[in-house]
């Protein structure tokens, strides 16, 4: 290390220090909120009732109105105020399923691990499989007529790997300082899908298969095994399953080893038929949906507002345990915790605080960017670009979020947001022993918070242990409770219940990126400069 | 380490390298062995007929049949010579799986993943759960008159833990030297099961049961969790679901996840429902099963023989890929691969190879130990202990069995027979490259090469990587062609070749460990000294 250097780690390390010594941290309410959170933790008894009574909670789903009805009732319980449901929508319709079996009948009866991806209908046959090999029109051609009271299948074999190493994982002071040291990250350009390529043959190919009318669709998800199925939503010409009026074809996703079995025998010339019954209904007549929103009033600053939240809806093949029962049940905790610690201290938050419970999220962020646009920003239509922002934009302190899983907390992604580092470092202090004490200047994405971000109101992820999350549950039929931790989720929300009330705590709000709005020539890339 | 150690470690060693040098180990052979099974192995083609389609095989079954019938033309086909099946029974009635479904219906709607267990009868039915907690017979008098239409939860929740730990792995350095360093073991007192203990609750509880009448017992097995469920055969007050007039209460397995689902609901207060429809059909009424025996003919030692085999029945839930598709695939295997050797090399063996493909082997090495009683020994009634030897015993050189799943082999466990060590470590000498070198004096049990070590004639085990059989597949949902591993199959049908050949072409029979019959006051324990 040269002198220089030295002098820099010098000025870096100094800086840090006075900012923490700035940063006010109330190390008494912090041992009454880890009373709560720890030692008092009811995270598993909300984690159960998110999951294995109201779960899966599929956005438009009647199970998730029952859930829906359970949070309000338990927030209202606890005390909170002005529990209410704020709709956002048209969504679309919703779907359950009354009833769900696949079987091999021939050339030997087995049955099928399998599920039928969200919003297929109704439908009852058996048939033959056939494997549908197409990449363009003329291919397509060499099917017609051939669908027909048939199963497609639409996968290839994929080749399943031994698991030499371990599905599950935290993580370790490697990793950790990967994200640590990660530069701050460049924005990504947007894209749009349906933009890509002039010609779809992907729409083709979904408007020829509904043409032919196969009894079903099978794929075999592009992971999982031994018993694990990612499944997800159905796929129409026109786009998604829950759009009214969009004709869905049965689709359902098979255990891997089971498709495997299955083209397998096809390749060897043994004809292989099938058998399903589906049950399935539209529901949610009116098309919309709603967030849950739950309140502890602030006091001098209560026109300020701190937010925390997660999303409530999940896939529906498990119980959405882990995405995102885990983040719901450590927000709606943070929100007991917080009410016990101003019961049991008698002091009384600053600013308001407000829990949101997302839906839509599944869909592409659509509960929380419903929020934003109502309450936020305007939009053009069909894009998140705000045009201009609304006078609530400059009253949210910070919007503090949590959906990778059941890991614990580990730190925070900055996104990109370095000014509130040196506060972020200083409220982390004191969960030292919780092992959750790093910042990272780079991004997450792909939840709510970036509905916040996206209106320049500071919304953080937490770093979170992955767990078995991409491996194992997120998206999955294994998404149970069985796979929730305990220790990890009140870890969580103790650390998060903290941080929100530091936020509501402070003399100032949280400070925020640099963030204009760009006008509209600048927004579909044609203005500017 | 002290000069007379040094000396005797001299001493041992220098053992080994004359006994190394004595062994003959024909490397022009063994060249032809490694092109047919290396190069041009036809181990996973085997394997896919052995489960994808003839899978599973469980004993009894006409599916076993259908496999059994394909093994014989195959075996035919290679030009093996006096290709047929040995009879042993009454096994007990055959069952197979027509058809099954189970779901939960209240209080709301999942398809579950649960397997029955072998020989359950059908039944169609739906209706509540309920826990039995009974460890007496006044727990049992508290539910008299409540089972009848119910589904009865026989298990207390089981903790899933997230997998740190790889599922799959392979010997290191470090276990394979635990074996090579192992103790010659001391023989374990053979135990009774029926005899421990003078009052047997458990068959009082299942006689309760049956008399009740549930419409199902329920458990989640005691290990798996993903979707992976291990599952094997129905108990009876009696005994076991495949003896004729035993009556059978339907018995199922469910997925771990599923079942802590239901019983947590249950805890919670909230009634939960269930249906189920298995339609399952008892076969085989004349209670008979058969092994598989094939030959390659010998030459001036022709009466002598060298037999190697491995079970061809299997669990009823996967297709029986790793349990014991492996072990047949390889065997078979082997024996293509000594046919197509002896052909390009215009050698004939001196001894007579002998192939077996054992059925009942999950019910007790059934199978095999019918062959010894029908060739080898003289037995008492219910007993393994011979009373006498017949002839033939004296004419089988070794038995070479495979049975731990898809993992390559690292060496051979010697079954208390130090005499072997120095051969076998001439004949894996050849083979150092594909990682097979370690001779372990511990045993291995389980498996049909007990069948022959009870007799007196030298049976061996293979040691072989561990993969995932004992975590995933072993009895499993999941024991599937997926997670055969074909470079693992291929490297043990050629070293068992190998294995093979030699002990065919040495001038004497493989040296025996000191064994006796017993007299028949001695085996029950009462006699001697």
């Amino acid at each position: 290390m040269t002198n220089r250097l030295l002098v820099l780690a010098f000025l870096l390390v100094g800086t840090f220090t006075i900012a923490t010594a700035q940063e006010k941290v109330n190390d008494e309410i912090n041992d009454i909120i880890r009373k709560h959170g720890l030692d008092q933790s009811q995270a598993m008894e909300i984690a159960g009732w998110i999951t294995d009574v109201y779960g899966p909670r599929l956005t438009g789903s009647p199970m998730l109105d029952k859930a829906t009805d359970w949070a309000v009732k338990t927030l209202k319980e606890w005390g909170m105020d002005n529990v209410h449901l704020e709709q956002w929508g048209p969504f679309g319709r919703g779907w359950q399923m009354n009833h769900f079996e696949m079987h091999a009948t021939d050339p030997s009866y087995w049955p099928i691990i399998a599920y039928p991806k969200a919003w297929s209908p109704s439908v009852k046959g058996e048939g033959e499989v056939i494997y549908l090999q197409a990449n363009d029109e003329a291919d397509l051609a060499a099917y017609k007529g051939k669908l027909k009271g048939k199963f497609v299948l639409f996968d290839t074999l994929r080749n399943v790997d031994e698991w030499f190493e371990a599905p599950a994982f935290r993580h370790d002071s490697e990793s950790l300082l990967n994200l640590a040291n990660a530069p701050e990250p460049t924005p990504r350009p947007r894209r749009n899908f349906r933009r890509l390529g002039g010609f779809n043959f992907n729409q083709m190919l979904w408007e020829f298969i509904a043409e032919e009318g196969p009894i079903a669709v099978l794929d075999r998800s592009y992971k999982g095994d031994l018993g694990t199925v990612f499944v997800s939503g159905a796929r129409t010409a026109e786009g998604r399953g829950q759009t009214v009026d969009n004709k869905v074809v049965p689709q359902f996703t098979l255990a891997v080893e089971h498709y495997n079995r299955i083209f397998r025998n096809l390749q060897r010339g043994i004809p292989v038929k099938l058998s399903v019954e589906l049950d399935a209904e539209y529901t949610n007549e009116d098309e919309m949906e709603h967030n849950i929103i739950a309140e502890i009033p602030g006091t001098d600053l209560k026109d300020e507002v701190v937010m925390f939240g997660a999303h409530f809806d999940s896939w529906h093949t498990g119980t959405g345990a882990t995405d995102n029962g885990a983040g719901s049940t450590v927000m709606m905790e943070a929100a007991r915790i917080l009410m016990e610690t101003f019961k049991e201290s008698g002091e009384k938050p600053r600013r308001t605080l407000r829990l949101a419970l997302w839906t839509g999220e599944e869909q592409g962020l659509l509960g929380s960017r419903a929020y934003a646009k109502d309450h936020f920003a305007e939009f053009p239509p069909d894009s998140y670009t705000p045009q201009s922002l609304k006078p609530d934009q400059e009253k949210i302190s910070a919007y503090y979020n949590l959906d990778n899983g059941t890991g614990k907390v580990r730190g925070v992604y900055l996104q990109g947001n370095e000014k509130v580092a040196p506060i972020f470092r200083s409220w982390l202090q004191p969960f030292k022993d919780l092992e959750a004490g790093t910042l990272s200047m780079s991004n997450t994405g792909g939840t709510d918070h970036l509905a916040f971000d996206a209106v320049g109101i500071p919304g953080f992820q937490f770093i979170q242990d992955p767990m078995a999350y991409f491996n194992r549950t997120h998206h999955s039929n294994m998404d149970n409770l069985d796979h929730l931790v305990e220790a990890d989720l009140s870890q969580a929300a103790t650390i998060i219940a903290s941080f929100i009330y530091h936020t509501a705590m402070r003399d100032e709000m949280m400070p925020r990126k640099p963030f204009e709005v760009e006008d509209e020539d600048a927004a579909d890339g044609s203005g500017g400069k």
